[in-house]
This record gives structure tokens, C-alpha cells and sequence, in this order.
């Protein structure tokens, strides 16, 4: 891994700012011969792009992918099909607005990057936070769509499952209620709750972070590699790397270290098939760092955007202090627009472990 | 990284399993010039071996260190200097006692990595669980005690913060007494109430989780590189990949969630001497995956001891379902040992960013 | 080094097909306040782009290169600023002609890496090579650019020194000739030999291989790492990745072999300044894989571009025998545009190997 | 690739120095499952050794291996078999003699490593070259043995072809000669010309240089992955990374420059088995980066032995020019003990090919 590239054998590279011509990924390493269509892919980036609704920034973007290579037409159809060669899939900036953030050039946001970018590298491309933007993510999700068609049968979902001091039941989960509301979440009465309380939240030019799940169906028993590469490490670290993510759980996360071993232990009979039947799900679907065959699930906390109109005390390049108060195009909630991101980022880490675990052990 | 390796510039590579001969580490890309004497590397081990307490397992091993390679003798001293070729660490295994293991050698402890190393490799080291079992980590503890010296002025300490229902004040929080109890904890009252605990959990045949946190002082700004090179995302894959551990969080971790944009901003005035001053720490020292030059804070939740006398449902290799006791020495709470560890890999996550950073822009 | 990216610190991905829509290369790891504009890369492209003398294959691109990110305006003058993120380049193709190829789609040329792509990923873009095509070598390019100006006072120059059974006259050696013909040679005299018999070769449907010499001038001693990331061993997979490369050297390579070990050593003075003066460069700049501060020496050996007019026996992709007849726009000598090529690649392992080196060790 | 790793699924760590306590190798990611004796590792180890015959170093190493980890018992028989985590051999020295270095601590052999060294670390280990000594190629050796068992079906054999002036004939080849006689030549009369002729330069105080070549036979076509991670490619690599080699073909290398394309072109025809059955293998197994199912063919040059008794000028750490002779145990021609380590690096990188192809490609 890389600066600005994640996985092994299913390897992504992404490059491109906010405020540059364009922005994309390459992808490395993805098998021969899996067909897809450029609208699946823009399927899954129009989950993410801005301007859906009035929770998230009004910046328009439609985020129209280009695949650029590793691909040929598809006999017979109008697929794509890949080649085993490097895909680069681009998405040209189109609503750019430097202005916006002109006068913020010299100043560091409270909760951003603009400090620690210019501590290290001497200076940064201030226009949109460049390459510290959410925008990036849209790459990740043109690399998802892909990655998701690695590995047979997997289904890779997210839901958002708190929105600062609220939380959805679980006992009301509905995964088709995710793409009713939103807010991307599985219940449809905290969809409500979540409505009027962003709403507040919005008016008072302040944000809220939010709790996301990702559930990975249809993974294969045999997945991640002791002791460096676990699944689950790779997983923490992909999530981890989401803009704005400060917590990372597998299964029951937290929660494990505050019950005994008995109640934690995910006991095993065999059902009527032969096969190992897991009765519950603590381990989050991974022992030793390995897939058990139960559903992957992870969880991971967004913190609020950083980007308020409540003015924060804040200080400049020249080593002055100020107010900051951070106008512009923002989400109150940044957490809603990291579901698809997190869907993506899940399934490329499963489909760089599918090829891994297929390279070393033949076993797939 | 691969397998069983972790790190770019400043790589981690540990061998070894429980029942085997020895274990070890390489460090590969270790910076020239850096002297240590081995009683220094052995004080760390020492921290985490068995058998220092009754809380910990009754395997007593002496987990003496040999440093086999990538050094010479220093002038004038006993120390040890680095030559910057790989250095090679050897712990010999002396008190296997692999009967212990023999009868569960077909069946799958339920928490175990028993049935997903069968799954994964078609066979599996049951001898002490092999390669999953954490007497890997003491590698861990030997290639971090060099990672402390690679970052000038760098500090790492870790407590336990938690344990099952159980936490820690921070008003009392008072790191000297990390060493005064068998819990590494920093609260003398809450090390008398995990005493009590922990002797009815042990006594009960049952095992309890705990929470870690880990804190890095004197790191400089500017390590970690957006943006699949993230310092937090680096720590949360190696803390992640410590056995039994199921979440991490930096900064205010999943709080941050919970709270408002302003309520969350680390706000910064301008010190007497003209640096930046944060007034708070909720990021953890990192914003924008790069560190800010506060204190590095981690914490990461370990789930209770899978090995318990208390008998669960299970299965085994052959299909058959079974009830499981796992009898031999086990810690009932096995997050305790676990602190040296986290310290360890922290060190070694920040060794490499720094030697990265130096790399890339020679700004340190 | 993945399968479509080379280099650890300045690290080169390039993507793109002969016959797609675009080509191009992500350099990560980039130093932060390079300067340089698009038009000095623009040169590079040029000396290495068809059509610019009856030597070279007629297919007309105007490989226009664009910058897509990891750059700001200079201030000041109309250069670019990298920003230390990734620097993603474009080159737009404009003149394929898909139809040339269609007759062997389902044909296996001889010395061509069809059959190999077939039998590896189970189809293969037949369309102009796909991504076996030497159009690749563009972005090699691109990014070699940007890596003469990591290392300060670096200069990476080459030439072409043997064209099958012509060679040229080493005392008659004058960089400025390379640019006045069109073999990048710098014998005149060899230049007028290497014209008729390319004339010759080009008359009979054949096409000739070609030895290059490139040598960097200004590189710091101590570039380079043993065991495995030797300067040399890097330089040489570097060189090897050429398409048509079959055998690589450093300093007097093969010629080491057949002398004695008195005549092969580079003996030593101290200079008037009281540096080291070696007196010979057999060792070709390289000793132990370390840079000694010599001009860095590699060749290299292309064979004969494998799409020629003569019949060749063959095979097709449903195993019937044929005669094939490669015609389309071939270099009869592809070997002459690969001085650009080569030029690239060793100024991109040396600016790897310059931050690699700084840092590991702080030393430069 | 890392300093002192190499390969990607199949991974090699070396450590160790001459006149440590020991050297060693981790192998991380071989495959589960493949059964091996330490008797037949040894086996390779022995052809290795110094001290075979007058021809060779007279030190006395025994080369004794021990594997630490990685392996369990075979049922059945005296076997070990790989369990699929990192595995580590040993090899202990016994017969170091640093007094032999003392008087050159201070001083740079010409052709040596010895300046660089210090010049990159700013320190270095002189006793009996540290790291750079090719002592380390032992442990290459191990690693080695065990990749000749990834490839079902893979043979890989080397020979020395060529020393200083003297060549084989190779109508005269006989690989059951090169383990007749000390030169690992497959000719007789070549080895009987080679013993005169190495005896003359033994007793001159002189050393010469050798040319090797290593076979890998039945490899299957598809492995090796363009564009940087080209078989070919990767085989320079490993071979350029052994102690004084100083050039590297793949099939008829260099000579390809010479020829005309129908000349070089591989010709192809369909065998009685309906297969491709190449007419030549001018390639030498290998096109466009991909095996075609030919023997891969390489070869190398090595440089004579820097370390020889007739003075050469050099100079002093301590910028003085002084007279240079080199006393202690030397190999006349080192390239004679290379046979083994050529071999070893080549089934290592067809070895992670073959991992890598079946990773991505699940074609094997």
C-alpha cells in the first residue's frame, strides 16, 4: 500500500483534486473477462454525488465516469469487458467554484487538513482542499462497482445507523427501506428522526457525524492471511482511510470487551446440510483474521464536517490568530455520501483477499 | 504489506509459532547509527511475558532475546549499533507443553481461528494454535523497542482502560502508576476494582474483554500521507491485527459521531512562542491522516479470552457437533498483556511514517 | 513493483492501450515544489513519438500530454508546482487505425506476445497490440520528466550504439550528435553507416535489433540497497520492462566476465579536493548495488521488431498452422525510439532510489 | 520489493552477515501443503558451500540448516510440510575469522563494497564484508529449495558456460556432466581446459569472471504479468541482485540486436498433439513478458573476484591513497558457486509467478 494506492492483487490508485480538470483510479490486477457496463458504475457514483437532496451540498456535479483502458466491447452486448489490464476509469470536475474558497487560502479550518497538508509538504493546493476533498471519493466508487463483480455470489450493502445522539432499531432493519429515504438508512422511522433533527442541525449552520454499517454477504470461508494481512485489519485500515472516519468496529466491536467470554463465544452446530452453522455473529464474520462464511460486517464512525458557518477560533499561515467560519457548498451530515464509499471500500478489501487467498492456496 | 509483514520503509516482518523451535522478527530498513543494548529490548519483552501475575497465563517462558544479525558492537560501550542491513531477533520456545493441545488437535474452539485456518490452508498447526497464537506478538514487542528510538524525542505508553463493565477515571489518570499494577492501568482505585473482578471471572472458568489506549507524544506534524497512507488508518490496521482485538478509534473515536461540528473542532490559538496551540484533542493529534503534532491517542477494544473452562457448543473437523472446553493456560483477560503490544506497534507505525516522510519531501 | 506500477517512493503507474481511447501514467510519491511546465515533458514525448522520419513507423500522434493533477500554478512564471499528491498525465490517442489489425485478430505473430496474452487471460486486445503496444512507452516517458528533476543535478542522457552488425566508434563519442540524426547516435560516421543499411533492411520487409547505451552524470554516492534493491538490480528490471529488451549491462557487464580481476578493478586516487578519484568505470558507477558517484552506465539490447513483411511460420488462436505477414506501420528498427525510453526508466529508478535512500538514512 | 525482500506472493527475507552468529531466510506465502526434507534442502546448500574443492574459498562452514517455523511433522513419513505461514531457516557460522579483516577495516578494497557502504550508512560492518559478503547467498539457497516444489513439474538446472576467455562448446552439452566435475560445466573438455586455466590465475594471485546459464524447464505458459512485472523482467532483477553480476540475457540476448527479425522471429507450428510446438527459442520462453511454455533460458556474467593478492591503488576511510592487497580465503572465480544461487533466484521468481498468475487469473 502506497501513498494513493490500496489492496495487493486487486489494487487501486486514485489521483485528482476538487479543483483539477479531472479526477479517477486505475485499477491493477483485476481478473480477465468480468463484463460490466459503464451504468452500473454510474449507478453506484450517482449514490455519491453531491446535490441529492437538501442534506448534502448543493455542488453539481454529475460525475459522469469515462473508463479509459483495460477493457474491450463485450461480444454481443453492449458491455465492457475487462482485459487483466490497468483500468483507468476518469471523472471530469465540472462545477468547480476556486472563488469559494479563496479567501481561506491562507487560514487553517478548525477539524481540516490545511495545517497539516502545509506542514508537510511546504505548501497545498487550497482550491477545495485539493486532494484532502471528499471528491476523491468518487474514484473509490467507480473502483466498488468493479470490485464488486470479483467475487461470485457477493453482495456488498451499507446503512447508516446513527446520526449523532440518534440510532436506528435493529429490531426495524429493512434493507429496501435504505434506498427509500435520504439518509440511506434500513429504518424507515428514524429516517424521520434523522429528517427533522439535520434539519435543526442545518439551520443552525452547525453538522452532526453519524455511525455507518457495512454488511458483505456471500464471502467465502478462507478469506485474509495471518498475521499482517487479516481481513479485518485491511478492512479497519480501508475505512479508516475514508475522509472524516475516526472509529472502526468488526462484529461487535466495542462491545466485546465488555461481556464475558461465554456470552461473546459464537457457538457452531452443523446444520442440515453438513456445514458449520454459526448461531450468532460477534466476530463479525472473521476468526484469526480469516472469513468464517458468515456475513462481513463493520461499522465505523464519521465524525461531523469540519466546514461550519459557526464561527471557530483558528489560526493563519502567517502564524496569526482568527475566527474561521467556513462558507460555501458543505453537507451537514458528511456521513450520509460514506455509504456508498464504505460499500466500496468493503468490497474492494474482499476482492484483493479473494485473489490473494486464490494466489497462495489455489483454493478457491 | 504482505502476510507477515508489516510497514515500507521501516518493515516488520515476524516468524514463528507457538509450539516451534523459536520465533523472531526482521526489521528491515532500520535507520543506521541507532544504539540499544538487548537488557533494553528484553525490559519490553518482560512487560508482556507470561506469568507475571496470576491474572496472566501459568506458561512461563524466559522470552529471552538474541539479536542475530544488523548490528555491531558500539565504541566505548556494551550497546549494540544499528548498520542498517536487516536485523534478525530470536526468542527460543522452552515450555511448550504441546499435550495440552492434543485433544482438541480435530475440534474448533468456538472464538478460535481453529476452523478458519483448516478452512483457508486444507491444514492447520494445532499445537498451541500455532501461528494464531499471540505468543507471535513477543516479536511484536522486540521490533517496537527499536521503533521507539527511530523518531527523536518520540514517547509511546499504553494503559488499560477498561475491563469488561468496568473504567477507568481520567481524573486520577496518573501514568506512573501504569507499572505499579498487574493491569497497566493509570487509576490505582480502578486497578483494586479490576483485581476483584477479574478474580471471580478466573475463578468462574470465564474470561472478560478490555479497552487500551495508547498515546504517542513528540511525534512531529506532518507525518502520514493522504491518501491510502493515512497515519490513522496505518495505526488502526496495526492495532487491528493484534489478536482478539475488534475495534479502534482515534482521537474521540465514535463519540465524534455523537457530537455537533463546533462542539468537535479542535480549536487552535497561537503560543507564546509563536506555534500553533490546540486547545483540545479530539482528533487524536491527526487531521487529514497526518499528524498534527499533538499527542497520538489510539484506543482498541480486545474481546474476552476464547479459551474458557466454562463448556460451549462447537464443532469438529469432522463434521460432528460437540461440546468445547478449552482447559491449559489461558489469561482470563488477555487484553492486559495486550498494552506493550499496541505500544509496540504504534512505535513501529510511527518509525515508518517518519522514515516515509523523510523520504518523500526531506522536511525532517 | 505491481504488475502495471514500478518504483517504491516515486512511484509509476501507467495505464492505456494502443487502440483505447486515452494512455497515460500516475506518479505517487512525487516530491512536493517541483516545478516544470508541460512543455519540457512535451520534449521528452517528442523525441520519442512516431512519424518523425522514415525510420520510424508512420502512425501520426501528436501525444499531446496532459496534466490532469497533482500540480498548482506556479507563482510567477507559467510553470506547475507539484503538490506532492498524485500527478496523473493523459495522452489522448487520435490515429488508430483498428482495421489494420483485423486480419490477425485470431493470429499468433511470431516474437509477438499474442499467444502469450491468450493463453494468460483468455482473450486479448487484439486492437494495435493493445496494451503490449510500445505506444505504453509514452507514459514512461511522461513520467521519466518529472523524475530528472528529483534528484538535483542529475543529468540522464542516451544513445543508440549498435544497429545489428554496426557499431559505433567510441572515440568518436559526441553527446551534441545525438540530436542531429535520427538514430540518437552519437558517431556521426555510424550515422551514415546505420542510414543505408536501415534503408536496406527497411527495402526488404526485415527490421534490425539495436544496442543503447544511457548513462546519468551528477548522482550522489550511496543511492541503492543490498540484498534485493541493489541500483543495478532495479536499473536492469527497469531496462528489461522495455518492450523487445533481451539482455541488460552495467558498466562493462558481459565483458567482466572474460577479464582478470586486476583488470577489472577500478583503482583509486584521491583527487585535489581530497575526494575519491576512481581512475576506470568498469564497475559502471555501481558497487555492492550502492552508487559510488561515477556515471551511472547501463545498456541494453533490443531485438528486431517482430512485425516484419517477410513470412514467418505461425499459428492461430484455433490451432491451425499459417503463414504470417505483419503489415501496418512498423519501425524497422524499433530500437531507436527506445533511447527516450530508456533515458526514463533510469531517471525514474535513480529518483526512487534518491528518496529511498534519504529516507532510510537522512543522508542527502 | 523491499531492501532485503523480494518476490510478491511468494517472498523472500534474507538476514545475516559473514561474521554474525547467523544468516537466514523467511519465506512468507508459500503455499500449504508442500512436503519437503531438510536432507534435500541441504542438498543445495552443500553444491553452495565453500570449501568443496581447491577452486573455491577454504573457509569451513558446514552450511547446516535449521527451519524454525512454518512447518508441521508429515504424517507418515521423515517429511516437514508447509502449513502456509512465514517459514525461517537458519544457518549458524561457525568459521569466522574477523582477525583475517582487521588491518582492512580502515580501508576500500577496489571493486568492493566497502566505500559504498560506508558512504550510504556512514558506518559499516568490515568483518568478512557484513552484508555484502556472499555468505548471505546461502540463505537464497534454502528459499530456493523450497520454490522448486511450487511449480508441479518444474526442473530448473544451471551451468557455468563460460569462464574469462574460455567457453563451452555446446554441441557438447551434457547436464549430467555438471555435476561431475567443480565447475558445474556442462562440457568435459571445457572443464578440463577450465581447470588448467583457473589454476594459472589461482596461483597468480589473480581471479577471473565467469558466464552462467540457468534453465527452468516445464514452466507453464501464461506466467509473468506485463507491463512491470514481466518474467523477464523480474528474472534480471534477481539474477542482477547476485554479488557481482554485472549483466543479464533472457534467450539469445544481446546476439537479438545483431539479426534481422525473420531471423530471430520463433517460428510456430502445431505438434502431433494439436499444441504449439515453437521451431526455436530465440526468446528464451518468453514473450512480451509472458512464459510461453519453452524452457526459460537466462544467462549471466559475473565479475572476477575483487579480492585478490596482487596490490591495487585504493584509498582509506581517512582519505589516504594506499596499496590495496587482499589476504585471506577467496574464490578465484566466485561465478563457480553461482550455479546454485542462479538457480535458486530463478524458481523463486517462477515460483511467485505462478502464485501471482493464479491469483489473478485462476488459470492454473
Amino acid at each position: 500500500m502506497s501513498h494513493n494506492t490500496f489492496g495487493h492483487l486487486f489494487r487501486v490508485t486514485t489521483w485528482g483534486e476538487s479543483h483539477g480538470p479531472a479526477l479517477g483510479c486505475v485499477i491493477d490486477g483485476c481478473p480477465p473477462g468480468i463484463a460490466f457496463t459503464v451504468a452500473e458504475v454510474q449507478s453506484y457514483l450517482d449514490k455519491r454525488k453531491p446535490g441529492q437532496s437538501k442534506y448534502t451540498t448543493q455542488r453539481r456535479e454529475a460525475d459522469a465516469v469515462k473508463v479509459l483502458s483495460g477493457v474491450m466491447p463485450n461480444d454481443g452486448d453492449d458491455a465492457l469487458i475487462t482485459t487483466g489490464t490497468p483500468i483507468c476509469m476518469m471523472i471530469e470536475n465540472t462545477d468547480q467554484r476556486s472563488k469559494d474558497y479563496s479567501e481561506i487560502a491562507r487560514s487553517y479550518r478548525p477539524g481540516h487538513a490545511d495545517f497539516t497538508y502545509d506542514v508537510k509538504y511546504g505548501l497545498r493546493d487550497y482550491r477545495g482542499g485539493g486532494r484532502s476533498s471528499a471528491r476523491e471519493t468518487a474514484a473509490r466508487v467507480a473502483a466498488g462497482a468493479i470490485a464488486r463483480k470479483v467475487v461470485p455470489g457477493m453482495q456488498v450493502r451499507g446503512a447508516l445507523v446513527g446520526m449523532g445522539v440518534h440510532e436506528v432499531d435493529r429490531d426495524r432493519w429493512d434493507w429496501d427501506e435504505v434506498d427509500r429515504n435520504p439518509f440511506f438508512t434500513p429504518d424507515a422511522e428514524a429516517a424521520a428522526t434523522f429528517a427533522d433533527y439535520l434539519d435543526g442541525i442545518r439551520r443552525n449552520g452547525s453538522s452532526v457525524g453519524a455511525v455507518l454499517e457495512i454488511v458483505a454477504d456471500g464471502v467465502p470461508a478462507g478469506l485474509g492471511a495471518p498475521i499482517y494481512a487479516k481481513l479485518d485489519q485491511d478492512i479497519a485500515s480501508a475505512l479508516m482511510s475514508i475522509n472524516a472516519v475516526k472509529g472502526v468496529e468488526i462484529g461487535n466491536g466495542f462491545e466485546a470487551a465488555r461481556i464475558t467470554g461465554e456470552d461473546n463465544a459464537d457457538e457452531t452446530r452443523i446444520d442440515e446440510y453438513g456445514n458449520p452453522a454459526f448461531l450468532s455473529n460477534n466476530a463479525g464474520g472473521i476468526l484469526g483474521g480469516i472469513s468464517t462464511g458468515q456475513p462481513i460486517v463493520a461499522r465505523f464512525a464519521v465524525k461531523p464536517t469540519s466546514s461550519i458557518l459557526t464561527p471557530r477560533r483558528g489560526i493563519t499561515a502567517d502564524g496569526a490568530e482568527t475566527d474561521i467560519v467556513t462558507k460555501g457548498r458543505h453537507d451537514p451530515c458528511v456521513g450520509i455520501r460514506a455509504v456508498p464509499i464504505g460499500e466500496a471500500m468493503l468490497a474492494c478489501v474482499i476482492a484483493d483477499h479473494y485473489l490473494r487467498h486464490r494466489g497462495q492456496t489455489g483454493r478457491v
